[in-house]
């Protein structure tokens, strides 16, 4: 095999290799076709590396996850929520019906239905990209736009929740129709403080007066 | 095998046996130890009984899937349209927490995402499932607590999604504040029109007139 070169050396070649190897076989054939084996053999690297590096297919698939995150897009900054939450949930949209994106996301929530290790993994994958995105929230706290201690994680899940229940349980495409719900949905619930131990109101005039202890998250943008 | 006498004969007992059967087999092993051989054995049935009724694993799934369906509960009716809701979420809870129904539901659903037949199936229970409930959002528009138009069935859709979201991307079980917070959120949605044309707004004293022509759903409870 020809290294090329590229930050991290040949062994995050032989980790890139690998793990798009394993997303490729998972979304030709399932988890039933994800044998360290096979994934060794179309990586083109030797099956001794794969088996010392990984040794299972659940850590193959964690591993795969931790990639996933780790190469995220970045959050909207479109300067008001709902605006923000609709280019997330476009993201969303965009991710889930792609079709190698989505049959990879389908094939991966399956093996986490069995696999404690694959579950943890795709919890934690999950955990670092609403992280990612919360900010938008704590960005309209400061604006005004939410109200004061609002969950700003609970925020993003519930603006997630209709499009993957959608992914998973219809056979219904997730439609433009679907992602302008879940935002209003979402931005209705932040105005009626279902998110908050307060209602944020219409916005006052002016600009507002932010307590500087922070929220309930804990994740003020100027704290972190 | 000593026959029971129960309403449907021998035909309907040899398939609550099977179908019981694949139910254990599918939370005890998941859906690789769902094979037809396996299913009759344990089952007490003749194999050719079972190939010949439903030739495939997906097939049986399926029905299986039917048969859940048509064993679901009635729909709540304690007279306020945030208490029904209530009532449908916890259910919804209670199922999704169950051991032996969670596992379930995490077998077909995994399954689903993988083989066309059981998502069909899957879809056709849920829109039987939410057809159930909907109702509560025809009587609530019957009492001003809901607009006019309102899409009974994506209420019900959006209350139950935060929930299966958390059932299946999360490693944390679902709470009774997660039940809450999903009733919260789609009541204000509810209020803020987000599921109609229009926002309820307070309820005005006195009966309310309803237009006779019904709602977009076509789903009036008068009509139907």
């Amino acid at each position: 095999m020809t290294a090329v070169t590229r930050p991290g050396g040949r062994t995050a070649a032989v980790r890139d290799a690998v793990l798009r190897a394993a997303a490729d076989l998972l979304v030709e054939t399932g988890l039933e076709g994800l044998e360290l084996a096979a994934v060794a053999q179309r990586a083109g690297v030797g099956k001794s590396t794969v088996y010392r590096r990984w040794g299972t297919v659940a850590a193959l698939v964690a591993d795969l996850l931790v990639d996933m995150a780790d190469t995220s897009s970045r959050r909207p900054a479109t300067g008001a929520l709902s605006t923000d939450l609709l280019a997330a949930a476009k993201l969303i949209r965009r991710t889930l019906t792609d079709p190698r994106q989505g049959a990879l996301f389908k094939a991966i929530i399956a093996t986490a239905t069995s696999d404690p290790t694959t579950a943890q993994a795709l919890a934690a994958f999950y955990r670092k990209r609403v992280d990612e995105v919360s900010p938008v929230v704590i960005d309209a706290v400061d604006r005004g736009e939410a109200p004061d201690g609002v969950d700003a994680r609970e925020v993003i899940r519930h603006l997630s929740a209709p499009l993957y229940y959608r992914f998973l349980t219809d056979t219904a495409p997730i439609s433009a129709a679907d992602v302008r719900r879940s935002v209003a949905l979402t931005m209705a619930g932040v105005q009626a403080g279902v998110f908050g131990p307060e209602a944020a109101g219409p916005t006052p005039p002016g600009p507002r007066t932010t307590t500087p202890t922070g929220s309930a998250t804990g994740r003020r943008r100027t704290e972190s």
